[in-house]
């Protein structure tokens, strides 16, 4: 495993106090998948009633537990529901035995919580290839089981790490008809090691009560403007799993409600930055803002062209204000552009304009501001109203470090 | 300008002995648009009858250079033709003042030589968004014209150089009907300094006779199968462009001849790899075979969703025969795969087939493997009969050197 020494530079002070979900309990364990001396499974067990949203990545060799997951997502919800989620193997490119291996945990995690199989959701992040010893897990069940508390979401957190310098948590409250309504979300991601890939997965919990189809239309819209719209290296994972699960313990109806989608969004974006945050070797998190383009459509993919490029990517890391190679990307997205009605600015700054370097261009100024730990850069394509903003982080010796010079 | 220390570990020996072409001729000189202490302009002048073909960047911010050029390519070519190319400045995002520069430099060499503008065609390469001191360049070309010979094509492959740790050539002789017809081009790319960007410039002369509508067929099916395969960082440059110049001198027709087509395509694939193995810090050459795609287009979109994954990337700069890397690539590129269907050899060693590692694996062969300086991943999907050839070089802590470390 890789040698991650410190924690990123852009991590959060401490891990936040998130407010207890009523209808959700969670319990973790040190089974041994693969790391030593930490936990690697949680366990989280879901009043009946619950109802369960999830996207997922949309890679063509999606890992045997997110194949799984897709399946059972939309199912009757009358019932209670589970997740358990191990670290240290990804059951990625297992072929058969990796099918089995969901079968094999799902069944115990049903016999020994009391849910039905349909309702067990899975996700295993790891190295990859390898078989899931899925006998360490099943063996801990009635251990995790017992142990279930409804203050343990930080734990929780922590047993899903895998190369994570950081636990990652966010939440937010919401006043409905006088009631407050809580919302409380960990992830992980997106450290990675030879031979493991940058898995991002998500669980949120509310205790809001919301029909199933509305929840995973409102899952499905954010995580467009959210978790789909950050970037650390264009990778993608094969088990990329976001999970909602709406507990509707605090008794308030949600559904359609306004304050509280807001209040969900600003979950799914906090602990999508903090995922940014966690890039490996990042130094400088960066919020790419898109405006003036034909279609937001189009203001995507001009910002992810910039995000994901290496050589934009490079100069951050210098804390070079290098202008041209984001004319570079946006030449290269295949989006709209037109160079004449082009304009840049590196935080306040007009870098840019009219295909032009601005006339109050300095170079020193925009090089001061790029010595910042967060930084804004502002594409005005000047052809439309389409707009979108992505964030993503700057491409360091610690991105080389971690993915080149060690060996698992 | 970054400090380029050392030649590519990649590069070959020596400079290839190049045929004289008849029919062009070569000058260059110290103009000092940016560069000291080094010629930074070149000159070819063709003979009337020259069929000159073009393909060029996709970017939609490309250079003044390159609209010109791309206004021109397929009018009359009666009479002579010229070919002026500087370093040090890209003469990109330069708005008004970019294309007058154009301008002017194309009626300078109009007068100095006897061209018509309507057949003079630039390119620059260098920094972006500073103005072109295209006096510099104006001031020398009546001894530019005066030193026109035909033997200079190295010096010309030296002169067109900005951060490339050696000059490119490549050649190639044909038989037809008895007479020997010869091809000889030069190329540069792909270093890159702040704010510089990784231009890709090459010119190809041939002897034969091929009329400019077939030439012009044959350069762009060419391309797809050569410079379109290779990638060194998935970024691409505002002023990318190829020129194929045939003098017919020779007097040999050689429009539609099978031969000669084989040859230039040997001569576009030879200066395209060199272009790789002048990657930025690159120590491995790689070539992505992709076999079993649903369609040719299919395998092209895999291998360079391969080729221009920074995870795999950054696994071959580490020589880790990371497997896994390979079908996460597979799985996001967007294309048809089965993860069931899919198999994965590094060089002759089958790593992984149906879904999971292959039983007769064992991982100290592939990392033995991996030490090569060249190497072959080679993919088959299992799908259909599609294939395609791409190619690429690792992501080393010098890529970061030469485009984080250093300003301009």
């Amino acid at each position: 495993m890789a040698k991650i020494t410190k924690v990123s530079p852009l991590a959060p002070a401490v891990f936040p106090d998130l407010p207890v979900i009523d209808g959700v309990r969670f319990a973790t364990v040190a089974a041994g998948v693969r790391y030593q001396g930490r936990t690697d499974v949680m366990l989280a067990v879901l009043d009946p009633g619950t109802a369960v949203a999830g996207v997922f990545t949309r890679s063509a060799t999606r890992a045997a537990p997110v194949l799984d997951c897709q399946d059972k997502i939309g199912g009757p919800s009358d019932g209670p529901a589970a997740i358990l989620v191990n670290s240290g193997n990804a059951n990625a490119f297992t072929g058969q035995y990796g099918r089995a291996s969901v079968e094999q945990i799902t069944e115990a995690v049903a016999q020994a919580t009391g849910v039905a199989q349909s309702r067990v959701f899975t996700s295993s992040t790891g190295v990859i290839g390898e078989p899931l010893p899925h006998d360490r897990i099943v063996a801990r069940l009635d251990e995790l089981t017992a142990g279930l508390r409804a203050d343990a979401l930080e734990e929780a957190a922590r047993a899903i790490m895998t190369t994570d310098t950081f636990p990652k948590g966010a939440s937010a409250q919401v006043e409905i008809d006088g009631k407050t309504v809580s919302i409380a979300g960990i992830a992980k991601g997106s450290g990675m090691i030879a031979p493991d890939m940058a898995t991002m997965l998500v669980y949120i919990f509310t205790d809001a009560k919301i029909d199933q189809p509305a929840l995973q239309r409102m899952l499905s819209e954010q995580t467009d403007r959210t978790f789909n719209c950050i970037t650390v290296d264009s990778d993608t994972s094969t088990s990329d799993s976001l999970l909602l699960c709406a507990t509707g313990a605090s008794g308030v109806e949600a559904t359609g409600n306004a304050d509280f989608a807001r209040a969900l969004e600003s979950v799914m974006l906090d602990l999508a930055h903090q995922v940014v945050k966690d890039g490996e070797g990042a130094t400088k998190f960066v919020e790419i803002r898109v405006t003036g383009a034909a279609s937001d459509a189009d203001a995507k993919v001009h910002g992810l062209a910039i995000a994901n490029s290496p050589l934009v990517k490079t100069a951050i890391a210098g804390e070079d204000p290098n202008w041209g190679r984001v004319v570079m990307a946006i030449g290269k997205s295949g989006a709209a552009a037109d160079r004449d009605t082009l304009s840049i600015s590196f935080g306040d700054i007009l870098v840019a304009e009219k295909g032009w370097v601005s006339p109050s261009y300095r170079e020193e100024d925009a090089a001061a501001y790029m010595k910042g730990q967060e930084l804004v850069i502002a594409v005005d394509l000047g052809l439309g109203e389409g707009k979108a903003t992505v964030w993503t982080c700057d491409l360091t010796h610690g991105y080389i470090e971690i993915n080149a010079d060690y060996r698992s």
